[in-house]
């Protein structure tokens, strides 16, 4: 099984498609810019020697190519890219780590957005695919350094389809090689993004990456 | 110091204020029922003989006799209720634990609302108050079982005053015997309350009393 990374040359997008090969995976960073997501997978099989094999592509070909896709873009053309993807995604599962954010002086906080998130508007846009949400609030910044452990880190998972989900977070242990939580309805992806504007608060506060655990569920 | 809590009968209000008077704090349960706060509080002093004293009066009547205000009451009638209280809470700290949410056939969900939170909209109202957030992910049933350890999840603390932030951290220390996190701004509060939406969703699912901890920050 392959998986695409859209957006896999930004930090999150990269890492998470790096984890994912470390663990086995076969994995295609896409990008807009094909040439750049070929350097970037050449340049992190050279440094990590992942056991699954890492290559890059432009983004539709990398979706194309896949049976999984990952949406790992900034908010901004969010539309107008799924939109563009949306005949190679038919039929497949797309998972959107997407966190929609705005900053101003006051610093980072969710930003307001028609379908309330960007895992609703995917949904909205990709009917003939099966969307959910995960990997909103691991940090770009552990997922690189590949000898930190993640485990104790959750992965919330949301979405409307159980068989999907249960793909999702066999996917998610892979990345951090620990549990993922099964949050219940894709719209909770309304507040699993914006939750990220509190990490990144708290990031800047106590100068750390911060993520989420869950208390009161028994690791396994 | 005397900490009252509007809607201190309720579950979340009753449970906070137990674990302060636990911790020796003076504790003021309010309620639109006078004769219910008293009450309420004479059964937890009988059952549990905290350090503290704890006692009951009307909403108003706790407000003003208290430095410290917790506002747990539920989203509806907020507005009014704060509106009605504001006379009595001028100067004081306001901490808002209240989580607008709606629920229906998909579950439990962040209810959209004028002000983004109720936390936002308590601090329009009450423009001689300093208003904080905190205590929303502590699970009411685990606040009661009090031989319960609470001191491995975080209390996230939003607000715009530093001081009265670490008065609320030291408070939400008696709560828990573990640590508040400041997270930052008040606005963040409209992600905070929400994702209680979310945990509502797991302890569904996972048959448990979730809540939360951040990963990344080193324990004390």
């Amino acid at each position: 099984m392959t998986i695409a990374i859209v957006g896999g040359t930004g930090p999150q997008g990269s890492g998470i498609g790096l984890r994912l090969a470390l663990a086995g995976e076969e994995v295609i960073l896409g990008s807009r810019d094909a040439d750049k997501a070929r350097a970037e997978a050449d340049r992190l099989t050279a440094e990590h020697s992942p056991e699954g094999r890492l290559s890059g592509t432009g983004n539709a070909e990398a979706a194309e190519r896949a049976e999984t896709v990952i949406l790992a873009v900034p908010y901004r053309g969010h539309d107008e890219l799924v939109t563009a993807l949306a005949p190679v995604l038919a039929g497949k599962l797309v998972i959107s780590c997407v966190n929609p954010l705005s900053f101003d002086k006051l610093g980072p906080v969710g930003a307001e957005i028609p379908d309330k998130s960007a895992a609703e508007e995917a949904a909205r846009i990709l009917t003939a695919s099966t969307v959910a949400g995960a990997f909103h609030h691991l940090s770009a910044v552990t997922l690189h350094w590949v000898d930190h452990d993640l485990s104790h880190e959750d992965v919330l998972v949301c979405g409307d389809d159980t068989a999907a989900k249960a793909e999702v977070m066999r996917l998610a242990g892979k990345v951090t090689g620990g549990r993922a939580i099964d949050v219940g309805a894709l719209r909770l992806a309304r507040h699993l993004e914006p939750f990220t504007a509190v990490l990144i608060s708290v990031n800047k506060r106590y100068k750390t990456n911060a993520s989420v655990s869950l208390t009161g569920i028994r690791k396994e």
